[in-house]
């Protein structure tokens, strides 16, 4: 058993090269029982098992530094790296965090969970270590799907420029690039004659027919790989041309293979780049037939409580829409899955644009699409769409066009931690001219929010947490708040169904606070007597969300109310349950109770 | 005179063909002069003259659309579509907008002033005519300057996967990719001898020797071709990979050439690029010598009041602390000029960083060099940081890295207008937790500031208006606010030397709020009583701006004295004075006169 001799970088070398690939195997099989426990992203790591290994063989942690992109694929960099036996604490509250945390582990060289940061962040190491005259190694560990990020591009431009030494190991598993880029396959006969292609395919059957189970699927492994060569080709022009030396593809399950051109590339000076073939989801049946489906898993309670989940309602919703209304289009950067396109990209194949981690690019299409009188749905994680902020704002928002950003995992989001929090989204989005913002109290409301945007001709977000609960019965919408029960003392005003949840177990007035930006300043007018304690409730930072504008039109027209703002507060949020950072922040019925009645007690 | 027969797209078409050359010359006159009196961006205009003009020759706008990255160079295209007559008017409060604008023409297909956003627009717009059945051609016209930002990247891998028929011209006018691209000198050789090169050069050659003074440019002219040539090439196979055909390149300045190449691939059914060779500046001596400097020109009126400007002195302090620190690092995103880093550069090559237009890499490649125990500053406008939001969340402030922003042109613009205006920063950096927000009463205390940055080992965002104005003594800096002048009844609360200027010609009391994040709490304190009034002011929108977090502490902790928040209403601003912008929000000393006056009559 190498899994228990293996605890730190220096264990790992320890061992002998022909050791490794039953440590990998001990490895993939820790992963695949802790991910299924605990959650997580299955099949990239399981893809970056042997890759990984063979990175740790032949740099040395933490002097030299290694940057996982998105951070889908260190679970083995942590079980190599000291965290072993906390593993299975992996995404569950004061446990390891599922993506590298320069806080967890000084070999964790960058914090991250966002797509195609890795390339920026490690020319950034590599030009201080050559002004501080260090002597360490730099290395990015990218996967395809992460290149089609604009970032890595810039990233591509400055280091081919730069010629500054660093490795980039571009870890293709076909899920991606090979989709996206277009007709090459000219180049692809003339590469099947080539030395390199030979000699990686006898690599491949020979790794594949070792393996007991996997011989019936011989063939499809093979078409894959013949996409990865097409898009192998294009990655090497593309570099090349950049100025980055190309080395590839070679396969990324084959330790000995990683060893040996890791230790060839190690001292070159000048960036490089290591292209390597792996196939997302090896090792566990079920996912490597259906990589997407398993990228990320949800933990055992998680799947218990699921009933329809706001994505998947949306999904259907739009395709409704789409049926009625010629111009409804749907948008997606690389999330259809999780955002519940799915459906609607199998129904509308025309009207539904994949555009890859890209989500400025989606954005602006998006502005380009309602400029040609389309009527575009970008349905998107709120902490992904930060990276849109700009987009929304120049090209959307300036041009008033009737853009409807359909804003999933709203809120905290739970295991997946403190680089997913969707908690800023109702505070950008306040600062947006020509934007309206709702959030629903349950998935009917979603539902009627959808119908009223068919018809609503300026810039719209609708924000929702991953989770459907509660329904509160029907409403008929519109951009004002109904007061869903009256009851005594203070007044609640609660945006989204998390929020209302919490307020409907307090035996105050709740109103329903469905639309945060504009506010329903007629309510507000009514509410605004000496005495009356308002308290907003919602599930995102203080600095400029829905209380803090609430407080400030109040002000403007003069308070008479006694106003509580109830939100995160303007931190990070590390806790990686919902329930938790809920809890943590005071967003409780408890806590809510203990603000009324003190309020009334010093009355 | 042909200037006087064209001021539409159909009278354009009047002319002959070989009329074209003398309307062009007069259009350069007419441009020339006006950007000397109103300013503007020169350079790029003049690069793009004939340019537009065939390309309006040969398309029918407004039915076909033509859209502008950045806007730069849609002097000429304003002036055939409609404006000529109010081109005196450009940038001046109430006149024509230096950028493209769809309020303005219906020829104007996107408004814009952000660089790299034309290919995701204009394949927007190609989808919805695909989808809607229109007949419409879409042409996007971009830089190669604008060809190194992200999105643009992203917008190229979408249009080439989808095939949707569209034409790209690339503007190329040798002043970015060339530099970016690392030595590809080997293809060089071979494009030599190719038949489209020499064809090339001798058009070039006939072009130059046909302007009366241009005779002594000639071999530095032929030396930037060689440059653009080499980019060419590279954009050439980049292109071809990602499935665009692609043609060219041509001599942008020869008419006759740009109308054969348009009508050629006009019925394309497939996305082309047309990649344009240019001279940046074209037709005028001094703006030919040196584009970058006549890249942008002030007004007559700017230059007047001019004296050193706060970019200056972030410059040449930059250039002290880096003397000091061996770990100072500058960075910019193709603005040296702008930021007033150029000196800096020319004095430390290797710690200073040009990324190209990449905002979002400048700032997560900051995150790497903090990471890499550097301490780099990132000089960049207000409204382009825009761009790096969530790199700023993410990869800066998550990780809590000492990057310093040094935020330029923050504040109402001026003639720039409403894409450009830095009205939005204190709110959406309010937002980030660890970040610290500064913003300088003077010049003297912008040097306090960068001389604090230099030990201060977190995020930390400085920033200032463009001009710079009144010196108020010196004071030793810390994170407070000291009272700049004690004055009668209301206490101002004022941001940056913009507003400083405002409280000053007012009698009441007026604090220096030079830290805007975190607040003075314990000032705000001691104020916090009742029948006071305290006044904010900053030149920023209310939602989530400097104000309302001031409101938000006093409300928190029980508010006893009266706040008004004096800031820019959140919508979007298109005046292009800044006296204009200021005063109508009532940043003025006469309306804040008035509001105390109206506060201590109704007390």
């Amino acid at each position: 058993m190498y899994w228990e001799k293996v605890d730190s970088v220096a264990s790992l070398k320890s061992l002998r090269l022909s050791e490794l690939n039953a440590y990998a195997a001990e490895v993939r099989e820790h992963i695949i029982a802790t991910v299924e426990k605990n959650g997580g992203h299955l099949s990239s790591n399981l893809g970056s098992v042997e890759l990984t290994i063979g990175l740790h063989y032949v740099f040395d942690c933490p002097n030299d530094k290694i940057v996982f992109d998105v951070g889908h694929q260190a679970y083995t960099h942590k079980i190599i790296t000291g965290r072993r036996d906390r593993f299975d604490t992996l995404r569950i509250s004061g446990g390891l965090s599922g993506f590298p945390k320069m806080s967890e582990s000084d070999c964790d060289a960058f914090t991250v969970g966002h797509s195609s940061t890795s390339l920026s962040v490690a020319l950034g190491l590599a030009r201080a270590r050559e002004l501080r005259g260090d002597d360490c190694r730099i290395v990015a560990v990218i996967g395809d799907g992460a290149l089609t990020g604009g970032l890595a591009n810039e990233a591509i431009n400055d280091i081919g420029a730069s010629g500054v030494p660093m490795l980039i190991v571009l870890n293709d598993n076909t899920m991606s690039i090979s989709r996206n880029v277009g007709a090459i396959s000219k180049y692809l006969a003339r590469l099947r004659l080539s030395k390199r292609y030979s000699r990686f395919k006898s690599a491949v059957k020979k790794g594949v027919s070792a393996m007991p189970f996997f011989g019936r699927k011989l063939m499809r492994f093979l078409d894959k790989t013949k996409d990865s060569v097409k898009s192998a080709l294009l990655v090497n022009k593309m570099f090349e041309n950049y100025g980055i030396q190309y080395y590839g593809p070679f396969d990324g399950h084959n330790i000995a293979e990683m060893v040996d051109i890791f230790r060839q590339v190690k001292h070159e000076k000048r960036p490089v780049l290591v292209h390597v073939i792996t196939n997302k989801g090896k090792g566990l049946y079920e996912a490597e037939r259906d990589p997407s489906r398993f990228h990320g898993l949800s933990s055992e309670q998680e799947k218990q409580t699921k009933s329809i989940g706001f994505s998947q309602l949306v999904g259907n919703k739009l395709i409704e829409l789409a049926e009625r209304d010629p111009r409804v289009v749907a948008i997606t950067a690389a999330m259809a899955d999780g955002t519940g396109l799915k459906a609607f990209a199998a129904r509308y194949p025309t009207r539904c644009f994949d555009v890859g981690i890209a989500e400025e690019h989606a954005v602006t299409m998006a502005a380009g699409l309602a400029a040609g009188k389309m009527k575009p749905y970008f349905a998107v994680y709120s902490t992904f769409l930060q990276r849109g902020f700009d987009q929304v704002l120049h090209d959307v928002c300036i041009n008033d066009l009737p853009v409807t950003l359909l804003i999933d995992r709203a809120g905290v989001c739970g295991a997946d931690g403190v680089t997913h929090q969707g908690v800023f989204d109702l505070s950008y989005l306040n600062v947006l001219p020509n934007m309206t913002v709702l959030s629903p109290r349950d998935g009917e409301e979603l539902l009627a929010m959808l119908e009223f945007s068919l018809t609503y001709e300026h810039p719209l977000a609708i924000r929702y947490p991953k989770s459907f609960t509660t329904v509160y019965g029907a409403e008929p919408f519109a951009l004002d708040w109904p007061t869903v029960r009256v009851g005594k003392d203070a007044v609640i005003l609660a945006v989204g169904n998390r929020m209302l949840d919490v307020a409907m177990q307090t035996k105050a007035t709740v109103v329903n606070a469905r639309c945060v930006k504009p506010l329903d300043t007629a309510l507000l007018d009514t509410l605004n007597r000496p005495g009356q304690l308002l308290i907003t409730l919602e599930d995102n930072v203080r600095a400029g969300g829905f209380g803090e504008s609430v407080l400030a039109y109040l002000n403007r027209v003069g308070m008479h109310c006694s106003v509580e703002v109830s939100a995160h507060e303007t931190k990070f949020i590390e806790d990686m349950s919902v329930d938790g950072a809920l809890q943590a922040s005071g967003l409780t019925a408890e806590h809510i109770n203990e603000v009324i009645a003190q309020f009334y007690s010093k009355k």
